[in-house]
């Protein structure tokens, strides 16, 4: 079989690693074109990597590249037109999180994938970070017993681009940008249990008059069984990227993080290139981060999508797992107005999730 | 280019290890066939991993396999003769460490693959683990001004494969086993600056009665300018594998390991599958291990001389870089008898390491 | 001046713990006696640690014994009778956490003390464990800015003693048991700045068929400003004993332990005799804690109460602190049955906390 | 029994951690005294620490100050002539390592304290650091059965006070000073097993020009049954203050170490007070240290001189214990100059350790 052929939206942050990823790890797929909104991004971006083919128009991109896959990582706000015409023209759809900014756009997506054939792969990485994948693997041996609690953190002082701060293409802050891999990895890891309820607070507090979105967030949220999973979720917290979580089961408990926990303690008097993602200084002590992108567990993701669309496999990651991981976001800006939980199903009538935080 | 046919002689724990990394990670290398000694095992291992053809007779193997490349993961008295079959009947070799068991075989391999326009290609994977590449790049950055001192240490406690254990077969053991990965580090960290001494301390502890050879030892490599190396190498430490350094300079200092410092943390009533390489029970706190294939650095060494052999590059490490590794090795074993460092150039008329330490 | 005269009351599990704390640390007092429910166990306490006079009655005790101050270890629906009549009688107390039961408990006991001139002295030893005091230093001193949220996390899998299970004794699970020392901790650290509201999640799961008191709980406390403080409480999490606090600020973050923190790493295949405080088996790996007592600010926190008695000074924890924090627990399980926050200040109508939690 | 009275004699580093250690953990003695040999250093600490009288004659400080007990915390050249002086007088000795510069010296304290009837008292705190003890006492309950192999490292990047840099006043540089340390603790964890070679490789690379003296050295000393005791002493490496230790045995491993293992951790955009001895900028992540002087087992080892005088017990740690540490490390710079192992016993004639490296 020839190598699967893979356009790419977006020349951001996460673009980058994605590219990464196909290049190194995913040797069946080979990346036709790029879009970026500005042309001499997409351009630079393109020759960097030695991707043929660059465009500023995404619908000209999809109609013209001869992809087989679209990969959107657009600002939230796009998601949805994006896959929506990528699958009507006869594209599969690999989605970045978060699936998009409301219960409508989510129907929508998956209904036009499903109507013309085409496979929406919703990308959580935390269901394929590897040391992730092993504490799941542990505890399917019985590592544990039954889980009882589950805790996901991630934090960093803020994202690169602009547009996170946005709530017009964000949808949402910090929740809404890290939220998903919290509620994402409970859903793995709990064998895709309902949630019954989200109970959250949230607040600006670090990027206050840079963004009307939340950029400290920590929610909780109830299962049938009454497991619970807490997520915290920060642009606010210092001291660079950090992403960990904690098992409790009645016989036994996992920690895991993927960055401290991989690292190389290093002491430098006057510093060096680069400790990690977002850090700071690299004078005094610091954290060396290596393989960021194999350890996060993109390479293993994008396989996977990758392989589901050679040999017509169904993902383990889909655009229902989206779909209910917005739904769990949506419940849990709601409880951050009212300061009670929100119970699920919950389908409110707004355009973005943070709509039901910061209006009346 | 088609794919780069690869032979591999050995399915022992170490051939588990390229057969993965190869499958996982060098799409551009496809592996023809495997040898075993044992006709049973060949056929089991080809198929278990989609290996087309077995052999067990590995001249046979070279002969009729039609690979380009042969990859030696054999018993360390078979090195040289392997090296040299592979090297005259046109195949490139990649030589798992030790190189072989003394200078003269050293010279004779390098010689062969030279006369016969063959790359002769040294695994040492401490020169491709990722964490270990990661901190060597910190330190080119500057992150600890000049170095003056190294560590390397590694432990589990007793290899898989009988082999080992015979000195006639290994030719010695584990500083043998280990000291390779030591020595060869402290060159690659030291743009292969030259060792000046090496003084050694070995012993016969745990596996008394099973080996003649030592199953614990440390030594100091001292170089030209000062700077030392301290190697700890040891088949009687509990507690699981273990691999560390420590790299300690005028402005700065770097901590690293492999296998703590990549882990999980689990406590579990009733234990698991498997924690990690050599690791004793997973009841109570273990350290729960993954992707360690890629983390010791394996994929990203087969890649490489995968690609040097496809574009006809130099690897970045060669069997010159396995003779210098052995010839620190011999004057550790004379040193251990003598009670003295020994100073380099060092070159006994021995067999094989092991007699320096034993004979009298 | 001479010694100050201590009675003991209770030998349980935090009795031993006072004791030695006197004994090793706290010179300037002397334990006269000690009170047990059971006389045979208040004799061999006495005998074992060399205090003079047991009893089997704590009101003979308290009029017989001729001490300055009462050390108040009883279960805790005798906390507010032992303290009163102790005041009422002319001594100091010091009372273990949690206070008492109730509202109208807390007022009579702070009153009563403060009528008879006696000094009610609240021990929250978490305002005195060295490393926890360390990193209040450091934050005093700027380390990290502005703090927006903290983090309290105790567990092990249950206490030792029987009346924690029954509630009409305990007043209350995990929650009433370890809570304390979170929220104590939380206003300590942000000088007893005001709650406004708690949010908290509760359930029986581990000893369920033992108590119907909750044994594993997340709070969330919400202060004036806006900063929160997340509780975690469990007796029900496996691995042994933990506690662990995070500080994150507008400038910076500060992570600490109490337990593994200060641990020696041990692997042993037999075992051996004790690890640290409920841990489970010592075969394989495990955390090795020393000076347990010490690490957790007992030593510190008594020698402060006794130097207040000596030199009439106003302790740092008060039963006003006490009951602050027994207010905030009162509203974390009424908030635990609505499934809302609930703000404060909350004075409910019940006999003990749990009531709000499991009684319509 | 009335306090035992002491007097202190130095006021740089290690008598700070002394005046605190009696201060608030040995109540059964009175710090009477204090010598600098600068009376306003001497005048400055006693007014400091409320110390009644201060010297700036040290010798008149012996005879006046009616001291049962004389603490000797001198330049190591002073040591020999200090404690027999202080035991001539009638006063019991305390002696910091290392005890002195020579064998000579070492059977002339022993000899004359022993003629006099005095305890000579050799201050080797890790003997006495709780979590070594702790490490200590899992080792007699079993668990790593059979010691085969320890280490013990210590470094910062330098002494504060100037003479340890002067060889004619400190007799040696990092082995001299820390070396102490690692023998002592070996012997101690080896029921004073017997040293029968040491093997050592020193070096002055980072305070050139400032001393003669080594500044890092690695030293193997082995014992009657083939145990190795590692020893890595260094005034060269960087990062703050750091003591390690491992132990090996046949059945299992423990770590421990006194500094990052006893630490909060915090990263600080501004940097704050102090994070440990010797440490760098604050700036950026550190391990914040706390109860420095309990921690490294000073108080506990002063309680148990103390003690020994009040109590006429044998101290664990005697003048015998110093001169058998003193010769190990004759030995060792024996050994950096030939460059072999040096067998004990070592009784060469010089009159201080480093002359034996530096000179001819």
């Amino acid at each position: 079989m020839s190598k699967t052929k893979v356009l790419l939206l977006g020349a951001g942050f996460i673009a980058d690693i994605h590219i990464e990823s196909y290049k190194r790890f995913v040797p069946e797929a080979v990346l036709l074109g790029i879009y970026s909104r500005t042309e001499q991004r997409a351009m630079e971006t393109a020759r960097r990597h030695g991707i043929e083919k660059y465009y500023s128009d995404w619908k000209k991109a999809i109609l013209d590249s001869d992809c087989e896959v679209v990969d959107i990582c657009l600002p939230n706000f796009l998601h949805c037109q994006a896959a929506c015409f990528a699958a009507e023209h006869g594209k599969h759809v690999i989605i970045e999180k978060p699936l998009c900014l409301n219960m409508d756009e989510a129907d929508l997506m998956i209904e036009t994938c499903r109507k013309y054939g085409r496979k929406l792969m919703y990308a959580e990485e935390l269901c394929f970070a590897p040391k992730y994948e092993r504490v799941r693997k542990t505890i399917k041996e019985g590592a544990v017993g039954k889980i009882f609690q589950l805790r996901q953190c991630e934090k960093h002082s803020g994202p690169h681009s602009a547009w996170f701060y946005d709530i017009e293409q964000s949808g949402g802050g910090a929740l809404m940008d890290m939220g998903c891999h919290a509620f994402g990895w409970f859903r793995w890891m709990l064998d895709r249990a309902k949630v019954t309820s989200v109970y959250a607070t949230m607040r600006t507090l670090y990027h206050i008059g840079r963004t009307k979105a939340e950029d400290n967030s920590v929610a909780i949220a109830e299962f049938e069984d009454g497991t619970i999973g807490i997520a915290e979720n920060s642009w606010a917290k210092q001291g660079g990227m950090d992403d960990r979580i904690e098992v409790y089961g009645n016989e036994g408990v996992v920690y895991a993080d993927l960055f401290t926990g991989n690292s190389a303690l290093t002491y430098s008097q006057k510093g060096y290139g680069y400790a990690m993602e977002k850090a700071g200084s690299t004078q005094g002590w610091s954290f060396t981060i290596f393989e960021e992108a194999f350890n996060q567990g993109y390479p293993h993701e994008l396989a996977h999508f990758i392989d589901c669309v050679r040999n017509d496999k169904q993902p383990v990651s889909t655009g229902e797992d989206g779909r209910a991981v917005l739904e769990i976001m949506l419940a849990a800006y709601q409880s951050a107005k009212t300061g009670a939980k929100v119970k699920l199903p919950f389908r409110p009538n707004v355009k973005k999730p943070i709509d039901l935080w910061l209006n009346d």
